[in-house]
């Protein structure tokens, strides 16, 4: 298997960046996520130059859905990154993480009176996903005696090469104004006194590993800014949100990166403004690129079957990575105390949830596994705690940052007391 | 849309028992789980009669991963309930709510060290997923110089019509000893001095309205406590596990009970051991029937999009209920606070998640909806609150038990201090 430059296998062990994943496990326990801090701002380095290479005017906002684990969102912030924010607690995590209001853009299409007021209060610009939501926000900046910055979620109805549970650019997706209502869009808020049109918005979906859509996107939005100038708004920034994917099945997918995502869209982008004589930020949204091949998802083997196939029985299930379950989502996996073991029989990992659909990984050639081995999930840094419950009464488990040679918790193992506090019996 | 008894339409507001669930948003707060409690009992005393008409050694073990609030556990542990059992976690809810620790059976095919050895030391009995959990338990219990009671989880390779997510008992299932290899297991378990095989256990799946499965299942355990009984196994108790499904399309889905399981069941159950001359227990693991009619979601319209189709964008989505995205699971939606009016118009009902996939219910004939409108999400009292997470930094909503008039709050909404938390700066 290609191994991302910051694992490597050393005397049969899995390491991440200098560390080794079994004295990991046996310091802080299982399940654990480790994180490779320095790759996530390989990463995100990497995604900010590929795009400044042909426009300086570029701002990342890290999609903080992906990962909002305080310490991350604050090394990211020190490294320039604003956030793409999705709810008032990450634009709070996101303030408390030292990033700047101006620096945020508060997304979502179901936004709640009270998310708005946050906004407003704190200076966050707000993508406005329909005529209602101006209308109450129109009304609440009023009351503020606010001028707020707004764009548009535009729906720009393109078909995207993703899982349908992730595919936002649908014309079918609940978000954005369907493109051809954009420009009354506008209009309508260039009617509202405190609110002010100042950047448009897409964002086409997640997981995407061809750049035909993204170049598509970029065409459609620079189209609409051309209509947007004639009824005379001034742009100040474009934001093509996000979306690239990264290649999980790491023998068949394509290893595409920010550089294709620049080439193919960038052309689209430069055109555009040239043409219109515009000179707007770009801002573009990346969140799974930067931060899922950072981590990986230590577990331990709680027993073998062999039944119909061989299970691995593992101690961490859907509670805690849910992806393989609700997305179908492949991750490889490693023995992490055996990696360089024959892999001479066919493996099921099965997390200790309730149901059937509770498997991590399915039909894995690894070496003879038996109960105390540990394994590594890898890609888990996307989408994987911040989706996790506390399902069958399982106290979530602990994060751990990694910097050179540190090692750091970042968030505790939860104990049954984190279960039952907030039950009032 | 025919209503179960205890709720009803009055004067256009939905009740939920005697309360008005517009006041009860307006009091605790949206998005809210209101849980009619009576209701529960109702359920839980109706399974446990339809069995007993029967067969009077009947013991109900109630699924505690379907809703595990400390509040509804004590309750039903009052009423005489046991509990099913998956994790240390649910053992330790279980005791708290005033359980015993011989009504319960923990169960679960990834059991950690640390999970057998609580239920050791605690007594309780052990549904044994495989040879490699038996040796582990054999050893813990000598160390430990205890006795443990245990039963063997049976894979009855049955077809089960259901979600293949929760469909448990398909040969491919990560659960239980394939029924070919049970004898032998029960062989292996009479050679461990500490172990004492004292019951047989199966659990074919979860949603399930045709009794034939049920049936079939019943008749696999006996003929497998023939087989056992040949050996010299006196089985204490027999387990069939749960399962029965409610109708939650209820203009289509049929209405079964617990009276036509009971129908389906007892004459394989009862005929098995008379021609074995046994008089074990009889073991039930209901869950969702128990709890999942009793409660109903209220989340409130944050505001609405006239697109493609006609959103109604409010503010609980899969952070609180996961169940539409992750098993296309149908859920009834009321306008509660406008039941009267005509439906006139199709609706979405879409969360504030930032994914695709956050949609509640799709294509729903309602009264025309605005901001601040309330909707019930019906039967959402199983596999609801238990598989939350705190996706986008969302806090996670109160819990409210009713009991006749009374109105109680049994989980208090969580703040982003919770969120924050557990996370180390």
């Amino acid at each position: 298997m290609r191994l991302p430059p910051h694992l490597a296998v050393r005397d049969g062990r899995l390491l991440i960046g200098s560390h080794d994943c079994v004295a990991l496990a046996e310091r802080f326990g299982t399940p654990l996520y480790v994180t490779d801090g320095d790759r996530i701002l390989h990463n995100y380095e990497r995604y900010a130059n590929a795009l400044k290479a042909h426009y300086p005017k570029v701002r990342v906002l890290y999609a903080a859905k992906a990962n909002s684990n305080l310490s991350i969102l604050r090394m990211l912030a020190i490294a320039g990154a604003g956030a793409d924010v999705f709810s008032s607690g990450e634009i709070e995590l996101a303030l408390k993480a030292g990033m700047k209001p101006q620096d945020l853009l508060f997304n979502g299409s179901s936004k709640s009176r009270r998310d708005l007021a946050l906004a407003v209060e704190r200076g966050v610009r707000i993508s406005v996903d329909s005529l209602d939501e101006l209308t109450q926000l129109e009304e609440m900046a009023a009351s503020a005696n606010r001028m707020v910055k707004i764009a548009f979620r535009v729906n720009p109805a393109l078909e995207v090469p993703t899982h349908p549970k992730i595919a936002t650019g649908l014309r079918t997706s609940k978000f954005g104004i369907p493109h051809e209502e954009v420009v009354s869009a506008y209009r309508e808020a260039m009617r509202c006194p405190h609110l002010e049109p100042a950047g448009m918005h897409c964002h086409i979906g997640s997981q995407i590993l061809e750049m035909a859509p993204f170049a598509e996107a970029a065409r459609v939005m620079l189209r609409l800014a051309g209509e947007l100038k004639d009824i005379g708004i001034h742009l100040e920034f474009i934001d093509l949100g996000g979306g690239l994917g990264i290649p999980y099945r790491r023998e068949q997918d394509p290893e595409v990166g920010p550089e294709d995502y620049a080439s193919a869209v960038m052309p689209h982008f430069l055109k555009g403004i040239r043409e219109l004589g515009i000179e707007p930020e770009l801002w573009v949204e990346p969140g799974r690129f930067i931060v899922a091949d950072s981590t990986l998802l230590l577990t331990r083997v709680n027993s073998v079957k062999h039944a119909h196939a061989n299970f691995a029985n593992v101690d961490a299930g859907f509670n805690l990575l849910v992806r393989p379950v609700m997305y179908d989502a492949y991750h490889e996996v490693i023995a992490a105390g055996k990696a360089d073991q024959p892999a001479t029989q066919v493996w099921t990992i099965a997390g200790p949830i309730c149901e059937s659909g509770d498997i991590l990984a399915r039909d894995r050639r690894m070496p003879e596994l038996i109960a105390g081995d540990l394994l590594a999930i890898l890609d888990a840094g996307a989408y994987g705690f911040v989706m996790s419950s506390q399902y069958n009464a399982r106290p979530r488990c602990a994060e751990v940052l990694l910097r050179g040679d540190e090692a750091r918790l970042v968030r505790r193992a939860e104990t049954m007391e984190d279960i039952i506090s907030t039950m009032v019996v």
